[in-house]
């Protein structure tokens, strides 16, 4: 059987049946950003200056099994006949999860990721404090080798209302393999994730050009507006 | 008959008789900007660049009958003779519907828009799980040929609590054509939109000066200030 | 009588003794600050460039007895003689009242101004759907002329639920006047208020460096950090 | 009896039994920055300045017994090999207490300081109107010493919902001293803190990246990426 939807969201009551944008938002994980993206390009600002640097910094927690952290992944533009820039590939929160190995131990080797879409991300910001949150990830999907490999992650809130159990498996019919890791997350830390990745939203969208302005683009927006252009909203 | 509201939360118990500012409201949607604005420019901050480049990211949810895709529009200025700049136009965030036309196809031609103002995404930004939101535009309002043409804009929560229905209609009497498109989302989906459009407020009224000074400009408002400038508040 | 009370919440049921830190904040809109910074300075980031624009762009509400806007102020800061920057005057956000004087006709002569301190502006944004907010400014405050003069500014949530009435008295003792704007504003124009205002608090409490530094700014703070320097927690 | 916990929530009903995270992240206050990071280093961005400010911006209360302000301190980052920035020391908020003296007079000299992790700031601002947080930093955590000097900061809704007492107690049983600082704050002035905490958490973890790029930055973005690091998320 293949298993198409993504973000079941199981405090949900009824399912719509869209299978046409499922599909489509299913395949957006499996042509997903590299390596090189995870600490997207930074170019400095001055005018002297040309070098570029990444910035790295994911919010990172340790629990007795597992250390679980999170970090944005900026979309991709590419540049079109026009010269402006068109979204290419919507970004990402990149989850990794490792295991513990001993006390205080993690063991980055064995390391598993799982990439929430926007739409995951906003499933994750309006859990409540009773909400079950999953999504399913199969690289293969609508292909032949549809089910042999997938990932789910599975957010669940605990049920003293205090907390989130964190949840990713990652089973692999081929290898007969499952590996699964559980991170409990306390309140606190959920607000973190849930103002963090709030935060992170608009640029993933690919909509932090709106802060990223110059002033002098704020005054290039004044020049005049060609008549012909007016009521946008009326026209084809 | 004339119809003049624009954005009736059918969940208000009781309307407010303020016509004056409800018909300069309404106003503000026939004069609006243009294709230009759409990918507002950006200039390069970079003291020996000169490029000016568009950034394209709409945000886009593909459902079985049609699509729907969201962007803000940055609103525009004008300089006025002391070399400030003042807000010309209020932005907007526009929406496009465009029809599915077969399996994961979709017509791009027969697309429709409605651009809401910002009061109008202050609306759907405080709709609860149970609320209704309507939006009625045309573009003749107060005019000969009002009711001619015209665009409302429904979004309802689903009864499950799961998601909402987001419907465009757009009616030409002249023309006998009605035209349709209903997008069911889900409450992920609506969260991203919430979160999207609260992120953009701020910058589609014009306040994103607040964001994109340099540090050159927090250190230039350190002037010392004429003595006969204070008291504002108690000023005309 | 004095009244020294600033920002009563008329939901809240007790009201804390704590007279030397209201005094203390009631001193604060006498000596506010000025039309320059109504339109705070802008400088061009460009290296070639050295305009300054100020910005002008209220979010404004036109109703049928009075228009009301608002828009915010940035602190202000003093070069210390380290050569870093102390905030000087906290910002505020000035609403504006003026009247309507025949249909969709607004006198801008008559304007009244209202300066929300950042607490005031904490205790607009939580207001509940049922709650009422009252601030009181008298510029003479704690001098032997306090009490002839005054403003008052009072938000009330309308009995639908469906809105807020917000209405700003100006008394003058000595004119033996008494001016009163009332602007019925709703639920959706409360929503932009409301995330307008959240955005601008950052920002008018002076804390929009965080946003505004340049990428080389990040970088410069990764120079190493003098051991001595450490454990700040743990000093004095 | 050595404690280890940082950051109980009272109104939680049970605790995560979670060593090895807890410990690791009690020992982050222990080497916590520095004074030179109070005012974090801005760098003029214009082309040719080399001036550097920092911006000196608490939010204070002050109030009968004590005032009490809050700034953000940003993390610090190294440079690694590849010329990439890697998060070196996490942010916090710094909260400073020190008493009064006499009426409006306080005693900056007796001044005390806590600061707040990102996990305790999550912690913060999801406190509702009945909530209960207390944050406990022994800077001699799993030594020899521990225990012998320590802080407490608890807040605590009030009874009539109307507000928070915050209260630092910073004891040590080498010199039998106690000292105490109890703040009573408004709800509107805890809206401000929240507000203000939920704006700099995403600067406090290292994420203002996001927001500090230059457009060249998210032009940057766009060129070709090598195809052998596409689908990061099924790597290792």
């Amino acid at each position: 059987m293949m298993k198409l939807w993504r973000s079941r969201n199981l405090s949900s009551q009824t399912l719509l049946s869209v299978k046409g944008g499922d599909v489509r938002d299913a395949l957006w994980s499996h042509a997903f950003e590299s390596r090189a993206a995870i600490s997207t390009s930074i170019h400095d600002s001055a005018a002297k200056g040309n070098s570029t640097a990444r910035v790295i910094a994911p919010y990172t927690v340790y629990k007795g099994k597992a250390a679980f952290s999170v970090t944005p992944l900026l979309p991709t533009f590419s540049k079109i006949d026009s010269g402006n820039l068109k979204l290419d590939r919507r970004g990402a929160m990149m989850l990794t999860f490792w295991p513990a190995v001993g006390e205080r131990k993690y063991d980055w080797e064995k390391r598993q990721r799982f990439a929430l879409s926007p739409t995951e991300v906003g499933s994750l910001i309006s859990m409540g404090a009773h909400d079950v949150s999953e999504f399913f990830h199969d690289p293969s999907m609508l292909s032949s080798n549809a089910g042999q490999v997938s990932k789910k992650l599975y957010i669940k809130a605990l049920d003293g209302g205090n907390g989130y159990m964190i949840s990713l498996t990652v089973s692999n019919n081929l290898l007969k393999s499952n590996e699964r890791f559980n991170v409990p997350i306390t309140t606190a830390e959920f607000a973190v994730l849930k103002t963090a990745c709030s935060f992170a939203l608009p640029h993933i969208i690919g909509w932090d050009w709106l802060t990223n302005r110059s002033h002098k683009g704020i005054e290039g927006s004044s020049s005049k507006v060609n008549p012909k252009l007016l009521d946008l909203e009326w026209d084809r």
